[in-house]
C-alpha cells in the first residue's frame, strides 16, 4: 500500500482490512477514534469499541512534513521502522513486559499496539511515593531477556550479526552519543542548568581525569555491539501499576553494550532518591522512601545477575564459549566462574555508564521531571550537587567496584551531609 | 549485465566494453589471457597485452557451483563483494599499499585488479631470511590510514555506522571465530597438531584461566566495531619487494577490533622467528636474522603508535572527541594523555590476540607454512613449543603490558634455553 496519512475517518477502513487486527476487535462498526499525539513527528491515535471498551489499541503512525522532507521524513518513518522492530522482537524475548504489537505497516509507516490505560508512567509515580512490589522481578526479567537472547552467549555468530544489521539506527544513535556523551560536557547551545549549580558545572566540564574516563565510556558505548539494548530505559519509558509494568519508547534500539541498559534503570531511581530531599519534606517519609528505592536499587541489580547466570548456563547456545569449549577436568567451573567476571564486568561499566548519565541529567540538554519539578531552585540545587559528586565518584572508581554495595555506599556518603 | 561467467575467449570483449579499463590497455586487440585460479571458488585470470607487458591485469570471478547453489554461491558471490569493497576502500585510504583497482561489476561478481609481477609472499621470502628496509614504513601506514580513518576517530557517527552496516560479512567472520578462537582449543575433527608436542597442546586446552582469558578476547573480536579491520593480515597476505609492499586479500574485511590486524602482523614476524630454530642451522646467521625479527617487531610497533598518535592529533574530525571537548584549560594535555592511553589499550589487546593466534597456528586447521616447512618433526616442535609458550604468556600477562619491549622481553625469556 502506498503511504498515505490516515485521519479520524479513514482510520476505520484502514483498521478493517487488516487481517492481523481481526482477532481484536470483535466488531469494526462501532469503532470511536480519537487522535492523541502532538503532531510533531507522529500521528497518535487511541481506536476503541465503543460496545466494549475492552477492545482498544493505540495506532502510530509517522507523519511526512513535506516542507523539510529532505532529513526528517526518512528519518521519522525510519524511527517508526526501529521502534516497531524493537517492539516485536521484546513481544518475541520478553512477552507481557512491553506493549503487545497488533500490526505493523511498513509501507504506511504504522504500528498498532496495546493501549495501556491501567498503567502510569513510573517517574512520575516515584515522585509520588509510591511502591511496586513486582517491579524488581520485571524489570529483571525484561534485562536479562532482552539482552541475552539477543547477544552472542545465545545467537550464532551469523543470526546475531543479520539481527544487528537491522538495527544500524545511525541518526538516533547520534542524537545519544552527543546529548548523553558529549554536549553536556562541552560548550553547546541546547545545555541548561540550575544557575545555583554553576560552579560544580563547571568544575566537572574542566576535570580532565573525568573527561578522560567518560570518553572511555562513550568509546564502549559507541563501539561495543555486546545486545540489542533498549537505550532509553529511564522511569519515564517505563509504565507500570501494582501488578505490571511495560516497557515502552525503544526507538533508539541498537546493538551496544548491555551495561547502559541496567545502568540506566538504577540510575534514574537514585536521581528519584535525590529528588526527594526537594519534594518530601517530613523527614521520616522520606528516609522511608528513599530507602526503600536504594533497596531497589541492590535487589534489581542482584536479582538482574542471578537471572543472568542462570539464563545463560541454562541456555549457553550461543558460539562465545560454547559448551565443549568448557569439555576438560575443571571446565564447568571455569565456565561458572567465566560468567561472573562477565557479570561482574557488566556492573563495572554500569558505573561508567549509569555514572555518566547522572552528570548529563544536570548539565545537558534535557533533565529528568524528578528534579525540573522542584521548583525551589535551591532545593533542588541539593539534588543536583548531589547527582554530579555522586556520578563523579561512580565513573572515576568504576574500575575497583566489586559488587553493588559499593555503588549504593557511595550514594549514602555523598548525601550523608545534606542537613535538610 | 546478468551473471555468467567468464572464459578466456569471451574476456577481451567484456573487458574492452568496460569504461574504467580503457586507460589500463592502450589496445585490446592483443590481449594475451591465462587461467591461472584453482577453480574452487573464483575464476583468475591474468590478462596481458603482448604489445606491451607492462599492461597487465588480474580479473576474479566469483564461480557459481549450481550442485551447491543453495549455500556456496551467495557466500562466494558475498565473499567477492566484501574482498572488492574492501580493496576499494584500501585503494582510497592507503594508495600503493594495496593492490590497484581498476573495475568492480558487482552483478558479474568480478573485480579488475593490479597484477603484481615483480612482488613475493612475505612468509616465504622470510623463511629465505631476505631482509625489507621499507617495510616498517609501509606497514605501518597501512595500519594506522586503515583503521584511524574507518573509525569514529575520523568518521560521524553516522557515516561510521553506514559504512559499517556495508560489512557485516557474517558467514566469513563465523569462520575466523571458530577457527582462531574456538575450536583449536576444544575436540574439533579439523585440528592437527605435531605429535611431539601432543602434552602442551592437551594442557592448552585444558588450562581454565588461559581459556577464560582467551574467551575475553574472543568476545572483544566478536563485538568490538572499532574499525574497518583487514582481519586476515598475517604475512600470506602482503606481497613485497625491496621497495614496495601490498596487502591483498581483505575478503574477511569488517568492522572489529583495531589491536587484531596490529597483533597479526607482529605475531606472524615471531612466528617466522621461530621457525629458523628448524631452517636456518648455523647458529650466526639464524641470531642475526632472528635480531632483525625482533627489532621489526619494535620498530612497528613504535612506529604504529607514533603515528597513529600524530595522525588522530592533526585529523581529530570523529565525533569520539570532538575538539571543543577538550576546550578547557589543561585541555590539550588531557587530550594527548587520552590519546596515549587509547594507543596503550591497543599495545594490551594485541598480546592478547595475538597471543590467541600463536596458540592456534600451532594446534588448528591450519598452521603457517613457516612451520609446516620444517621436515624434522623435532626441530618443528622446538619452533612449536616456543610459540605455545609465547602465545600463553601473552594471552595471560595482557593486562600488565607497558611497552613492546614487555612483548618481545617475554619472546627472547622463552627462547633462551634452546640449545640448537
Amino acid at each position: 500500500m502506498t503511504y498515505r496519512p490516515l485521519n479520524e475517518t479513514t482510520i476505520v477502513d484502514y483498521l478493517a482490512q487488516r487481517p492481523s487486527l481481526s482477532g481484536v476487535f470483535t466488531d469494526f462498526c462501532r469503532l470511536s477514534v480519537s487522535e492523541v499525539g502532538d503532531g510533531n513527528l507522529n500521528l497518535v491515535f487511541i481506536v476503541e469499541n465503543t460496545a466494549n471498551p475492552a477492545e482498544s489499541v493505540v495506532l502510530k503512525q509517522a507523519l511526512p512534513f513535506l516542507r523539510v522532507a529532505g532529513e526528517s521524513w526518512p528519518l521519522t518513518r525510519e524511527r517508526m521502522r526501529y521502534e516497531s522492530q524493537a517492539l516485536l522482537k521484546h513481544n518475541e524475548l520478553a512477552p507481557g513486559l512491553v506493549p503487545a504489537v497488533y500490526d505493523y505497516d511498513e509501507d504506511m509507516s504504522i504500528v498498532v499496539m496495546e493501549h495501556l490505560r491501567r498503567h502510569e508512567i513510573m517517574r512520575k509515580s516515584l515522585v509520588a511515593r509510591m511502591r511496586f512490589p513486582r517491579f524488581v522481578d520485571h524489570i529483571t526479567t525484561f534485562l536479562v531477556n532482552s539482552l541475552f537472547y539477543t547477544s552472542d552467549l545465545y545467537l550464532t555468530g551469523p543470526e546475531k550479526k543479520l539481527l544487528e544489521a537491522r538495527f544500524v539506527n545511525e541518526q538516533l544513535r547520534k542524537l545519544q552519543e552527543d546529548f548523553v556523551y558529549t554536549n553536556p560536557f562541552r560548550e553547546s547551545p541546547e545545555n541548561h542548568w540550575n544557575p545555583l549549580v554553576d560552579d560544580a558545572v563547571r568544575a566537572v566540564r574542566a576535570n580532565p581525569q573525568l573527561k578522560m574516563a567518560m570518553a572511555e565510556m562513550k568509546l564502549a558505548y559507541m563501539t561495543h555491539a555486546e545486545a540489542l539494548i533498549h537505550a532509553d530505559l529511564h522511569t519515564g519509558s517505563i509504565m507500570l501499576n501494582a501488578e505490571d509494568t511495560r516497557v515502552i519508547d525503544p526507538e533508539f534500539a541498537f546493538f551496544g553494550p548491555m551495561a547502559y541498559d541496567v545502568g540506566a534503570v538504577l540510575q534514574n531511581l537514585i536521581l528519584n532518591y535525590l529528588s526527594h530531599f526537594g519534594h518530601t519534606a517530613d523527614r521520616e517519609e522520606r528516609q522511608s522512601y528513599q530507602s526503600y528505592l536504594l533497596e531497589l536499587v541492590r535487589e534489581i541489580w542482584n536479582e538482574f545477575a542471578r537471572k543472568f547466570d542462570a539464563v545463560w548456563a541454562a541456555n549457553n547456545r550461543g558460539e562465545l564459549v560454547p559448551q565443549s569449549y568448557w569439555d576438560f577436568p575443571g571446565g564447568a567451573e571455569a565456565f561458572s566462574e567465566y560468567r561472573r567476571r562477565y557479570i561482574h564486568r557488566l556492573l563495572q561499566e554500569m558505573a561508567g555508564h549509569g555514572g555518566t548519565k547522572f552528570l548529563r541529567r544536570v548539565m545537558g540538554i534535557v533533565s529528568v521531571w524528578d528534579f525540573t519539578s522542584i521548583q525551589n531552585l535551591e532545593k533542588r540545587a541539593i539534588a543536583e550537587r548531589s547527582a554530579i559528586r555522586i556520578g563523579t565518584r561512580w565513573v572515576m572508581e568504576r574500575n575497583t567496584v566489586s559488587c553493588i554495595d559499593d555503588l549504593i555506599g557511595i550514594v549514602e556518603e555523598e548525601v550523608s551531609g545534606i542537613t535538610t
